[in-house]
């Protein structure tokens, strides 16, 4: 495992203030599941009548809790979720199956609530045994550590290749009512040295019925944690929860669409959104921040698939590193993705300034400002297509040497 | 542009002792359209009465040769190509088109023949102006140049970020006349620094009529050029040409399945595989020679998608590079191609062995042979999906700091 000697350039100076959410507790340990030394078991508690969403990896090959999540959620109500560092869990039979109940089990037991209410997520090596004693034997452990201040450990606690833990909050209110939203998150490749997973938690003390929460996740990731890569790579565990425990106490939304939830989708929005930017500022190797625009798209989602293709472009990443104003590559980026794009309307700009319009390069173009821009930390690409409406923004990072040292390593 | 001053690793001994082939010359001249010191202008004439065939690149933003070729290829007749590295005249509006055209004038007028009936192929910079004036003015020298046995100069004329010269051959008989098929390629990433595309150019002196030499090139392009990748991206200007002067005389073949061309179609299938295979051995950074067969696949189309998405996974080509049995990245690769996968028959060897079967890992692996399999020059990945009968292999090459030095650096 290649060792974490020093935090990402692009890491925040520090892990937020967040503040306690009513109905939300923490707890870790160290379980030497693989790691020494540090906190690689997490609980979190959740009060009785907690209602849950979730997104997973599209992954036809997902690991064991991906499936066990995926199997209870439709129930919308949950106690806890157990997490552990340093093992997937993942393409190990009816063993591995067994051993995600064999979590559920002792959690719901020392909870006192069903297997079913108890979500489960791990994060590590693919393919090997999941130690499941050495988790489950501590669930009381765990249980008797619960903390509401202890989020910023439970985001040390489920990090593997990452550099800096993940955290954010938001605040609002519905129908008056302030609501706290907060969440953490890991992940740093899309597959660290062995290192599975993109893995996030969000909690908020809102009062939202299980169906309404889920819409809100679903649209939510997909201007988030959906519009993020790093080397385009897919987990096979990739899982991202959202736990309402109603604490609050404000009034129901009838629906998503309910303008009572106004301000909470703002807030939900503005924590998704920074959780999966901390997790492209920890990719691998990464010392740049790109974020994507594509306009005049024929719809957003080919706006996004096409800044998606950019986004992934080895050839771009590599150009940014190099601090490179090279549109070519965007161009051939462009034309790559396959989405209809009017090659008399096509443009480029990096951080505002026109490299090319309407379909050519800029005549005797003053190249300062350019170089200017992508000297710096945060790269601004964006890029006209044609006469549509569709637009999208998709976040990624630079490929550098980083990246190839970090995963060209040995195993162990 | 990055200095070429190693040969690839994986690079032939020697360019092959191509025969010359009846109704075709060649003839290169150093015109400076970006290269000083070395050839950059080809053509290559081709007997009256010559068929052709072509596969292009899918880009939607592919360069005005390519646009040029598609329109004039329905015709099916070719008396040249005319081919230029150091500029790939792509995004230059009504002047990149007009540039072309005056290419195929000069050259017809010169030869004798219809515009049309010249192809035009360019790879270089995406974005810069063509000086077209320095290959306009030069065609006279080329047809006073022109010579049966220059094959081998034209194969060094068109590199661009290539490491050595790509060449092949092969020989069959069609109704008892022997035939020969005779191949260049250019290429060594998708796009190199700014140095954009694969071009290839096959000649045979078989008789061939061009709807029977475009069905034989469609089929074995798709196992050859279209099952390697490099980088995953597509460049602007990627052509692949075929041409039948028919000078062997030999009966000509009724159909695509024709039984006479039983051994022509092997021959061409040889000559474009060994060409392909050679692309990705001077993929920038090379060092291994990977080839990832698929088997058990609900169709070979699938079988070639689950392959080509794990030759693309950057964590793959990063495992292999540090000669890492990672197999974990290859099912997390399976996983992410999103096709019909078995889990319970999922299988991984390297090199033959095998170290994942039935959904599981091999308990007790000896890593020893796997390991010696891993530190050559050619790996084999072997992946079996399920039940089904689609087979697929492609091939690509490791991801390494090479790939990173040659494309972060600067333009000029």
């Amino acid at each position: 495992m290649a060792k974490i000697t020093h935090r990402s350039p692009l890491a925040p100076e520090r892990f937020p203030r967040v503040p306690a959410v009513a109905g939300v507790r923490f707890a870790t340990l160290e379980a030497g599941i693989r790691y020494r030394g540090r906190h690689d078991l997490t609980l979190i508690e959740l009060a009785p009548g907690t209602t849950v969403a979730g997104v997973f990896t599209r992954s036809t090959t997902a690991g064991h809790p991906v499936l066990w999540c995926r199997r209870i959620l439709p129930h919308g109500r949950a106690r806890a979720v157990i997490v552990n560092a340093g093992n997937a869990n993942v393409f190990r039979g009816s063993e591995g199956d067994a051993a995600v109940r064999a979590e559920a089990e002792a959690v719901g037991q020392a909870l006192g609530c069903a297997p079913e209410e108890v979500f489960v997520a791990s994060t590590g090596v693919i393919g090997e045994r999941l130690p499941v004693e050495k988790i489950t034997s501590r669930v009381g452990d765990l249980v008797a550590g619960l903390d509401a201040g202890g989020i910023e450990a439970a985001a040390w606690a489920i990090m593997t290749t990452d550099t800096f833990p993940k955290g954010a909050f938001a605040t609002a209110a519905i129908g008056g009512v302030p609501v706290t939203v907060a969440g953490i998150a890991k992940g740093s490749g899309m597959i660290a040295p062995d290192m599975a997973t993109m893995l996030a938690f969000v909690v908020t003390d809102a009062t939202v019925p299980a169906p309404v929460l889920q819409h809100l996740l679903s649209v939510g990731a997909d201007a988030s944690f959906n519009a993020i890569t790093v080397d385009s790579d897919t987990s096979t565990s990739d899982t991202l929860l959202l736990f309402a425990t109603g604490r609050a106490r404000n009034p129901e939304p009838a629906g998503a669409d309910d303008p009572l939830l106004e301000g909470f989708r703002t807030a939900l929005q503005t924590v998704l959104t920074d959780l999966a930017h901390q997790v492209v500022k920890d990719g691998e190797g990464a010392q740049k921040f790109i974020a994507v625009t594509v306009r005049g798209a024929e719809s957003d989602a080919s706006a996004r698939r096409i800044g998606l293709t950019i986004a992934n472009s080895p050839l771009v990443k590599t150009a940014i590193a190099g601090s490179d104003a090279n549109w070519g590559r965007v161009i051939m980026a462009v034309g790559k993705s396959g989405e209809p794009v009017a090659m008399d309307r096509l443009g480029v700009a990096f951080g505002g300034h026109v490299v090319a319009r309407a379909g050519a390069a800029v005549p005797d173009l003053d190249e300062a400002p350019v170089a200017r821009h992508l000297a710096g930390r945060e790269i601004a690409i964006e890029v006209v297509v044609g006469e549509g409406r569709g637009a999208a923004t998709v976040w990624t990072c630079d490929l550098t040497h980083g990246y190839i040292d970090i995963n060209a390593d040995y195993r162990s």
